[in-house]
């Protein structure tokens, strides 16, 4: 058997070495376009930034490893110029001597990957206007920086490639601005879990377009400045251009493999295309959600991996078959974590769900051990009470919990399972109720204990409660809250407007959940919580801009 | 309504909350004969070693709070002397003024902890022997050190408690030796995991003496002598005794409460013993396992919260119940983390369950990103396919993974689940394929793809074969074993002897599972892959003391 793979990062080459496992005899061979094989794109920025000093740790496999581990030919430079799916039979330029090869396959496994949108803009290819989803890229602005010593850059785009930059550009001493469309930063957040990034993005001393769409880009040869939409103009070293990827389609549209709504090509759970016997995975195919079953693109190394060794055990008989994705992600920017898995309010109101959403602000671990407070905003369907999806900023343990929550959400945790947990305890590592069960617990209390919450752009015609000490109340407090403390309370609930439902919070939401529990038990049947309390309150507000 | 709670630590301070939040109205008092409250214990060890600098960190939490937040009426050096359950009255010393008084409770919850296990032989209660359990036994530790300035300690016992305090005794210049009456450290692992952590036990200087009782305490008024049932003698300066902890159940006896198998209070998912309106929460109450429904008894913080929680609301006429713990633990000494959940092999199989293990080598994060590597053993029944139990020997990450397989064992997860979950990546936190999931690829692959493994101590019979360069070959080897480097296998496999067993194996079992697929896919059909490869091989060779 036949069996050739066309494209050889993350997905190709898992792809060739499961099929090589489950089979001795077949005849494998992966063509590469570019000169570098199964590498960690994701690892780019930190080389940029000096943290990896030697690129070559990126590529730990070359040519020379497959077929000596798995009697793999990777052929690099190599670009398939068509498929002749009547025949089955590639053809493919060797672009270092330029021959042209007719091949023929058994099985055909497209694992083009994915390439950075370029925007239509002028300036946009730019020799100083970097782009970055490979190791040749990295190299390239490695060598601008090493060369050129510029010493501002713009970053275009705050998904993960950008921000990562952001911190690696910072660490060489150049100043950053930050350009996103979005009046918010990470697009993959809701607004009020984004500002909290964009609070220590500010802190770091990094400047953000928030709103902001690049129209031009000029100078010659190089860019050095940066039009805005707002007529705003950006002088600059040099530019990142981070605004998303596209999968890599053009070789497969031209054959008649099937597209789907996301632009990438449309797979089933085998990773098989509508072509008997071509499959496709990788960033070059389309996911779905774990959750709803419905198309997602989320090219990462992680599910390319996954879906390579499906298409590699597919075409040698194999049944493993793909079981989606929560769209988990997760970047760091210096020492501030941000993750994500599963459906955002937003998402998930889009889709029809009804919501309960619920701001958990707590440590990772201990006061006394170093525990630092990471906000976490978990999202579950009101009808169900099933956890829906959880999004994070912290510094510690950040990953841990996102990790605990994709797990609990794809066995179909409801909400109140989470409380349950036996999770590992001790003080270097989590608090005695970890961040995840106070999570369950809140949104428990909320769906199924008559303690429900209010989120903080939901306040209007009600009475806001303010139950914490003079001190807090006086440094700042919701726009009109009546100030009674908790201790007061029980004895100035007589006096308080019943006709108004009422809202109740403290800084974080344990003591507005005690207020708020002390009005229910006496008689207050309309009374509610703040979701994250204050700290969350003044979030929200100037995620709104107001 | 009176609520009384015996105990004002986790659970007991807990069920007040709770029980608090759930009712205004109820009279709510707890007794507490110490004269802390509500403290961390868990934190102490590093109070002792100075990481923590005010012990006044670990007991943020005192009487006033709980007035004041709660109305709840905490009173301190308070002993319950007995409890008339017909009457439902206590008798209640005050320990300060040996007042005694009588008070009737309607719901009555007993959180009276648990207290160290002192052995008996001579010398165990001697002023430089202690043990520790709670914040003064932490000052009075902190105070001998201070004041005396030993220079070497003998700590009994190798749980999270013995080997924390090593750590934060050697933090403090003192030499450290460690007594264990099982022939490996940390009871709760399998030896073949346990070696690992001896292993870095020893590399950081402690001494390990192992397999050894004590016997007898020498030294008067101070013990400088602790004899071993060997008959060796180790001079001291001082005795950490941290043989296990045993619940406070003498009260909950001669009230009639029943006990149950573990020693501890028996209840139900309700926290309700077998007398009317007695409940029992926190580490004086046993639990039971999530996986197979059986009496566990694991004092822990963590637990000891939740089902004080569920004590105090179904005495306030909530519906929340206890669903069991999988007594999953962890502790750290120095950069070492080792951590547990479920059924170790030894528990499993004594429970009577087939089952597939594997040790499964791999860094936390990528090689060029700090990556460190982590043992996972992971134990799986045969029969269902679920997964059972996980142990973990690491350094950075070994808390994430073990939260993570916790959950999945919570939800029923097969070992097959685990390759599919979406969970978070980017080098700073992971491997494109994580531990876990690398994992459930191996157990998968051995449980249902015909990718069986061997372990170390099973090797008789069979025909060894080492896949690794004549270099790692000619540094060590398994006892017996055919050199043949993957990359000869095909072409050697003609000669072998196919009327014996084949292992195949490599250092951690990547290019052993090529190997085996090799033979396999060649026709060898007993072909099987040494799990965790050499590296494993070498640990499992030294917990069986060979």
């Amino acid at each position: 058997m036949n069996i050739i793979i066309i494209g050889g990062v993350a997905a190709g080459t898992s792809a060739a070495a499961k099929a090589r496992r489950n089979d001795e005899q077949a005849t494998i061979k992966i063509y590469e376009m570019d000169s570098d094989i199964s590498y960690s794109a994701c690892g780019t920025p930190y080389y940029i930034g000096g943290e990896i000093a030697d690129i070559d740790a990126l590529t730990p496999r070359d040519a020379s490893f497959f077929k000596k581990k798995y009697r793999v030919d990777v052929l690099t430079q190599h670009e398939v110029l068509s498929i002749d799916r009547e025949h089955k039979c590639l053809r493919v330029k060797n672009l270092l001597t330029h021959a042209v090869l007719d091949e023929h396959y058994d099985k055909l496994v497209i694992a083009t990957g994915a390439k950075s949108i370029v925007p239509d803009i002028v300036g946009a290819k730019s020799e100083n206007v970097f782009y970055l989803r490979n190791i040749q890229q990295a190299k390239q602005i490695k060598q601008f920086i090493t060369t050129h010593q510029p010493k501002c850059a713009v970053i275009v785009g705050t998904g993960f490639i950008g921000l990562e930059m952001a911190e690696n550009l910072k660490t060489l001493g150049i100043d950053v601005t930050i350009v996103e469309r979005l009046p918010q930063v990470t697009p993959f957040l809701d607004a009020d879990v984004a500002v909290h990034a964009q609070d220590y993005l500010e802190k770091k001393g990094f400047t953000l377009a928030l709103g902001e769409s690049v129209v031009a880009l000029h100078g010659e040869p190089f860019v050095n400045q940066v039009v805005l939409q707002s007529g705003k103009v950006l002088d600059t070293d040099f530019v990142i251009m981070s605004i998303g990827a596209t999968p890599n389609v053009s070789l497969a549209k031209e054959t008649g493999v099937a597209i789907g709504v996301t632009g990438a090509i449309l797979v089933n759970t085998k990773m098989q295309t509508n072509i008997a016997d071509i499959y496709a995975c990788g960033d070059c195919a389309e996911q779905y959600s774990v959750l709803t079953g419905k198309p997602l693109y989320r090219p990462l190394g992680s599910t390319a991996n996954k879906t390579g060794r499906i298409a590699g055990d597919q075409i040698t008989g194999g049944n493993l078959t793909f079981r989606g994705i929560l769209g988990t992600s997760i970047f760091k920017v210096f020492d501030m974590t941000v993750a994500q898995t599963g459906l955002t309010e937003q998402e998930a109101t889009k889709l029809g769900y009804k919501t309960i959403i619920c701001h958990n602000i707590k440590p990772d671990r201990p006061p006394y051990f170093h525990g630092k407070e990471m906000v976490i905003k978990a999202v579950a369907d009101k009808e169900t009470g099933r956890l829906l999806g959880v999004q994070i900023v912290g510094y510690a343990g950040v990953d841990k919990r996102i990790d605990v929550f994709a797990t609990a959400i794809t066995f179909g945790a409801l909400a109140s399972d989470l409380s349950h947990l036996d999770l590992a305890y001790a003080p270097p590592f989590s608090t005695t109720k970890d961040p995840v069960i106070y999570t369950g617990m809140i949104l428990d209390n909320a769906l199924n204990r008559g303690r429900p919450l209010k989120d903080a752009n939901d306040l209007e015609n009600t009475l806001v409660i303010d139950a914490r000490s003079q001190k807090d109340f006086d440094k700042g407090h919701v726009e009109g809250a009546l100030h009674v403390p908790l201790e007061a309370l029980r004895e100035q609930a007589k006096t308080l407007d019943n006709t108004l439902p009422i809202v109740t919070y403290c800084n974080k939401g344990v003591t507005g959940n005690a207020a708020q529990n002390v009005l229910l038990n006496l008689g207050f049947q309309d009374t509610f919580n703040l979701s994250g309390g204050y700290k969350q309150y003044v979030k929200s507000k100037k995620s709104r801009n107001v």
